[in-house]
């Protein structure tokens, strides 16, 4: 029995590898714009799209199971050494970075835009944006659900904490929390 | 290289196309209260389920990945024209409207019933609920992880915050947000 | 019409019975430290893990599409009689017991460590956690979106509003909401 179950583990995690794999290279070549290496490992389900006209840079990340990220035309997201859970949503229309040591729990959303708020222009509501880019610093822990709003810069070192909504910038090594996400303490 | 992306792209979405079409097709056929147009775009690993006895009308939707739609007996969903993100559930054993131009961001919940609260009447909470109907007016947009109470109308062009949790009517044409949701500003 | 959609129907759901019955054998013969029954429901997408002198032992639950649950070397996880939601997250390094009679809804997220908050600790926030035991006592209902953190109980009955963050213990019979979650009502 613990045989076969450590035969079925091997075999289990070889076939996800190699699955991984053939994602990064599909997507590599499905999106010219893309540069994924295969450092980099994605789990199943996952939507990355990267439009003509837009950049999209990961490398060595582990991306989990349901996750969505979406470079638009003109867009650049660049993630670096970083790790996003499951259900997250990292979706640019101008220029999200998260640098490298990154941890970003699972249904954490990241959007540089936002549609339109007003009615009189809302008949177009669904195809006119105000964007402005996000940048995650380095060693940021974002937790469980956290929003991220467009324009933001979180410093480094920051933590938020399970379903922040963060819609102004957070200075490093500070934990921030809440909605709207105020600050908390600060981190040494 | 570029012309492979091309026709790996054009044969991709094709692809897509024709499960969301297969989708559509044996919905419509395993439910017989389902009334689902071919207008309408199903991603992958969506749960749509119409329960005998109940109504389900979608047209000219699109209905991200993972998304669950849940008509139960007795009850009816219509929703018209909109968009509906990743991973958002839509639950009705009474009545939930969504009109015409709604943008529904990815994780959002409209539940139009809740379990009973109180604890005599816990044994058998599982299945007793609370029901009352939900409208969702004209082109409102309901931002990431936003909750939908029972017996809520959301005005026309409402816009919700990031994860609002919405308990209370909204009047047309305000932004709203904030655990429970509470008017932030009037929209023009 | 209504002949061909019922025996669709008839298919469909043994199909998904088979599915299901499939996924607890191998996640028993994969994982020697779990013990999950035959009468655990459990729906597509799930990741369920039970890393080498983990215990998993979930009996008598249904575990509906995208939920991860995992137990990490040496914790224990415990879920009896319950339901557990769409896309929730249940992660154990120590102890998370869940008694009968739970209605957990969907994207609740339950894990008992959290990484080092400190930035002179974070080179190597991603290898270290602080741990501390979680435990939902019995007919608990969380609503959705719901977030448990580490070392919490939750008392008998109680109910969690949509989106709370629970980072403190809730006596039994009570209803609570809000981040940080705060005392509502007192039920009976």
């Amino acid at each position: 029995m613990m045989f076969i179950s450590g035969v079925l583990r091997f075999l289990f995690y070889k076939y996800q590898a190699i699955c991984s794999i053939l994602r990064v290279a599909s997507l590599n070549t499905l999106y010219p714009g893309a540069r994924i290496d295969y450092k980099t490992n994605i789990a199943s389900n996952c939507s990355i799209v990267c439009v003509k006209g837009g950049k999209l840079d990961i490398s060595n990340c582990s991306i989990k199971a349901g996750t969505q990220i979406f470079a638009d035309k003109n867009s650049i997201i660049s993630i670096k050494d970083s790790f996003i859970g499951r259900n997250c949503v990292i979706a640019a229309k101008e220029n999200i970075t998260i640098k490298k040591g990154c941890l970003i729990a699972e249904m954490v959303v990241i959007r540089d835009q936002d549609h339109l708020l007003n009615a009189s222009q809302q008949e177009s509501r669904e195809d006119k944006f105000i964007t402005a880019p996000i940048c995650i610093e380095e060693n940021v822990w974002l937790a469980s659900k956290t929003t991220i709003l467009k324009g933001v810069t979180v410093g480094a070192y920051v933590v938020t904490a399970a379903s922040a909504v963060v819609n102004t910038n957070i200075p490093a090594k500070q934990l921030w929390g809440g909605i709207p996400a105020k600050f908390i303490k600060q981190l040494t």
